[in-house]
């Protein structure tokens, strides 16, 4: 299962909006096929695994880190295709939380007389694909918030200056991050203030390319800002009652656009997730400024916050990260749970999750 | 010579005023002696090594992380020991700074027809004892800055609540920080607010403690502060034309008391740090609060800044770690050396030194 587990990484950066999903087929205690699913519409990890395997997957066990799909797609069920092949056992490390699959592929395993194991290494399955989890299970996607900051969490000078707070290393780790997010996720702000390509830069060609979400209250976004020119689609959420005219404009540029309620000043940052997760959208990187930071947290979607830290102070005037505070009390103060921490050359990756209670 | 190494970490806590030393001897490839230095006044590393070693020194091999002593001190030149012992190689990391010995011990084992090799791990070796070598080559102590901290570098809340912000384990580290040091240094500042005992609370007991050093300008220390009743010599600096009656209370008390010249409102840090040194404090731990930190950091007095840095955010109206800023430019940012980063439960240890130009 191990195995199966670092196959399915091969389609990190890929198989959006389908999970990341390995298998390996095992006869008589010997690896004699690998799969992995790399790319939406094409092989699933159990097809290629098998054929790989040939006729040495007969009474073979399989080792696959979801459960093998009931339905016909863009492709034929993988459970058709492991009864077909005759295999004997398959070991599966999460049951699918698509409702067209969830226990049908296993039903339909066992009703053919395979023997089917389940649960092994579930937590690092659900980890290699938390945002196609959130969506079946939560309705939204995973969200990652990511933030290059000071050591006193400050994401720019008094007067805006912010570049670079971090070195090349963390920078680089940023476009990886980018590159396997379904969406990258923006304000306004950021787009009028840095005008950003917002496409990953890596040295790899990507077979897909992230999604640009824009949150743009009243449609301020220049028709010829910088990301209309990198590649990935283009959505801008935007309020109530917007001219046509800006309508029609950035349309025109490329962008399809997507009206959503307000909540107060802003857009209702739940109605953009639901509405990204019905796009398929499974993991979104939200690049936020305090302003975006401080609503995604207080509704409670931040599922994972990026801190990429230098290690420098901002000091006095500098922006927050996140605007909170004044506090009288130390319990008023959030807290967040320390997921992971390393080094990046000079920086610091620290990964926080909401606190659990 | 990573043995030896090794070896030399057992005096971590106890060596002071003398340098974690440890030696091994090595007879036709095989370990027959094994020494560390403990404890001022009782028995060198090499002396130990060649004890165990009995009669396989002869024609041995030694490897010996500083260079052995060529003086009388406390207990006899090992020099001298190694040249009785019959050795015939000795393989040293790093020539001793001590001007008592620096080069002399190389030299007496030379004469006497042993061959010398030197340099061998001289970085691991001066990373076990940076107070020692500051000391003999800089005048100074080695200077640890301890601060605990929010993930905005917050060290309380405008109030003044700070107790706590870091868990079990970040809090636990420090006391193996504080028994580790020659000294803990705090500002007057700290013990009116905190009452702190100053001392390390640690499983083991401790055969030698810190020396709990106070910055107070105006010798305002409470004669019946916490500090007083813990292990451990109290020395107050204060600065010129201090009353004698506070002096005498506070002598009374059990406090040794140092003057020193201002600069400015404050005690002059470099010269608190002559003195310190003239008294054979290698390691110095200051816990200090923003004014003290930014003092010491101004003065080029900070060789290691630990962060110990929970993730919360204590938000505006905090008080900072240190207080800089505002910046125009984001190279007026002072900017530091990220040197380690652990975690500690829930909470980071950051480790920064200062930038190499």
């Amino acid at each position: 299962m191990e195995m199966a587990l670092d196959l399915a990484k091969r389609g990190l950066y890929s198989t959006q909006p389908n999970p990341r999903v390995g298998a390996v087929v095992v006869q008589e205690g010997i690896v004699v096929g690998r799969g992995a699913h790399l790319f939406a519409g094409e092989a699933h990890a159990e097809v290629l695994a098998l054929a790989e395997a040939g006729a040495a997957s007969r009474a073979a066990t399989v080792y696959v880190t979801l459960e093998p799909c009931s339905h016909q797609g863009r492709t034929g069920p993988c459970a058709d295709a492991l009864m077909a092949a005759g295999v004997k056992r398959v070991v599966v490390a999460v049951q699918d939380p698509n409702p067209l699959v969830s226990g049908q592929g296993i039903a339909r395993l066992r009703a053919a007389g395979i023997e089917v194991e389940l649960g092994c290494c579930e937590a690092e399955s659900r980890a290699l694909n938390p945002g196609f989890f959130m969506r079946m299970e939560g309705g939204r996607p995973w969200i990652r918030l990511k933030q290059a900051v000071s050591l006193d969490a400050g994401v720019a000078l008094g007067n805006g200056q912010s570049q670079w707070l971090t070195g090349t290393l963390a920078r680089a780790d940023v476009q990886k991050e980018r590159a396997s997010a379904s969406a990258i996720l923006v304000g306004i702000g950021t787009v009028l203030a840095d005008n950003p390509r917002l496409a990953p830069r890596l040295d790899i060609p990507l077979r897909r390319c992230p999604v640009k979400v824009i949150l743009d209250t009243r449609l301020r976004t220049p028709a010829d800002a910088a990301l209309f020119a990198s590649p990935g689609a283009v959505w801008i959420f935007h309020g109530p009652d917007q001219p046509e005219a800006a309508k029609n404009a950035l349309q025109a540029a490329g962008a399809d656009l997507f009206a959503v309620p307000l909540d107060g000043e802003r857009l209702d940052c739940p109605a953009v997730m639901r509405i990204l997760a019905e796009k398929q959208m499974n993991e979104v990187l939200v690049e936020a400024g305090p302003g975006l930071a401080s609503t995604l947290f207080a509704a409670g979607l931040v599922d994972e916050w990026l801190l990429y830290m230098a290690p420098m102070l901002l000091g006095q005037g500098a922006l927050p990260a996140m605007q909170v505070g004044p506090f009288q009390q130390l319990t008023e103060a959030p807290r967040w749970r320390s997921l992971r921490v390393e080094s990046l050359g000079n920086d610091l990756k620290w990964t926080l999750g909401p606190q659990e209670f």
